[in-house]
């Protein structure tokens, strides 16, 4: 058998076997040695080369798995992922100053990581709020809302699907309504409006994707979905857009910063 | 065969059959017509019931799934989850005002929302700082650091493990390195030692869970993990812990607020 380009297991570490196998995995996938698409040694080859029992590889490659580095190809083996960039998401990512620039937050944000940005399956229906939503705009079932829905991708590869309602009392025959809604976005037409935002509520779920998310957002398996919701409030407290959002979880990294005061 | 406790489709929707299906599911969970437990009508008995095809079904028995209601136990069917309380966690846990009242967040938190708190498998060490933690402490891997492992749970449930990070300069022979660490937790320790907490950054990723992770924290298959790691500093940008969790996500919904200034 050919060589592996993995080093020995160190007896004296206090890191257990499958984390040691684990870490060896991952630096050869860090320093590409093992490149994207590349089969990583089989379950015979680990247990070989490392002398240790089945269960020991299996471990080491489900740790490799759950961190979404490889993905378990049903009979042929397992591969090295391809990757999405890994879009960060800061807390001040809905600033006044990002908006001012003229372009929508993720744009921007891409643009800044040096992606390729694009936005594509728009559709803009005017409908009833569904309960939840009407709970979170404060208004009425029987109230209208006007929903955008699109789908965000970042070098071609989709990473987000999102519908935003927006009371159609508001939206209604507005630029927010059409699916260009012009620089900056729709929190810049809020603001035209004269809904001035003074913060954000994001609620996070994590789940398994629904069928239509996996197709949606080409989700490899085993990757789960974050569920973001988030309410946009004006000065005065008004609620004036509800956000709902599924993000692949590999393709993002949330960061939030809290106060200790 | 039985009547089911399940209305009939509304061929005027414009909401997907596989969804009205769900949403009737979802309906006589929270009415307590089908209650923890309880064995969901089967695929055969749904799909006579409302008179559509087996995918129709399943899709719809997903989504239940997906939102965590629902387990399916191979061979014997869908049963409607026993839930643990879930935890709201909001952007001011960990305000000043909160610690003064002497209990850690946890304990506070979850007593507030009538839940029975309990902390177990509590260890501490003394350990070189990983290459990760050293980074986000600003100290070296040849640094030593105080490290706090313990599991959180909620009535008997088991919802977050945690270990806690403290540069060893600060937290060695203090009562941050024994098992209770005291009115406050470690926060309190922390601000008694001269180090005024500023602000935490908070990054969630989420991914499935690996086995250790099922085994400590129970989890139910289909349900991924938060896992978030925050990290605290003190007035004057000094980070002084790193805390890294996972938890599990039907156990937590995890709110922010953003600022639009």
């Amino acid at each position: 058998m050919a060589e592996l380009p993995l080093p020995d297991l160190d007896p004296t570490s206090d890191r257990a076997v499958f984390r040691q196998i684990a870490d060896h995995i991952r630096h050869a996938i860090e320093q590409g040695i093992l490149a994207e698409g590349d089969k990583v040694p089989s379950e015979a080859q680990l247990m070989q080369h490392y002398g240790v029992a089945r269960m020991t590889v299996r471990n080491a490659l489900q740790v490799l798995q759950g961190e979404g580095l490889t993905v378990a190809e049903h009979g042929r083996g397992v591969f090295v992922r391809s990757h999405p960039p890994v879009r960060r998401l800061a807390s001040d990512r809905f600033a006044r100053r990002h908006r001012e620039q003229g372009k929508a937050a993720f744009i921007a944000e891409t643009e800044g990581a040096g992606g390729k940005p694009a936005v594509d399956s728009i559709t803009i229906t005017e409908e009833r709020a569904s309960a939840d939503v009407a709970e979170r705009l404060g208004i009425t079932s029987e109230d209208h809302v006007i929903a955008r829905s699109r789908r965000y991708m970042i070098d071609g590869q989709p990473v987000e699907t999102a519908v935003s309602y927006i009371p159609a009392e508001i939206a209604r025959d507005t630029r927010i309504a059409q699916p260009d809604s012009g620089p900056g976005g729709i929190y810049a037409r809020l603001e035209e409006l004269g809904y001035r935002l003074d913060h954000f509520v994001e609620e996070i779920r994590s789940r398994i994707p629904l069928r239509d998310e996996v197709r949606a957002l080409k989700l490899a398996p085993g990757v789960p979905v974050f569920h973001l919701v988030r309410t946009a409030y004006a000065t005065g407290g008004r609620a004036v857009e509800v956000c709902d959002t599924v993000m692949s979880s590999d393709a993002y990294v949330l960061s939030y910063e809290l106060p200790a005061r």
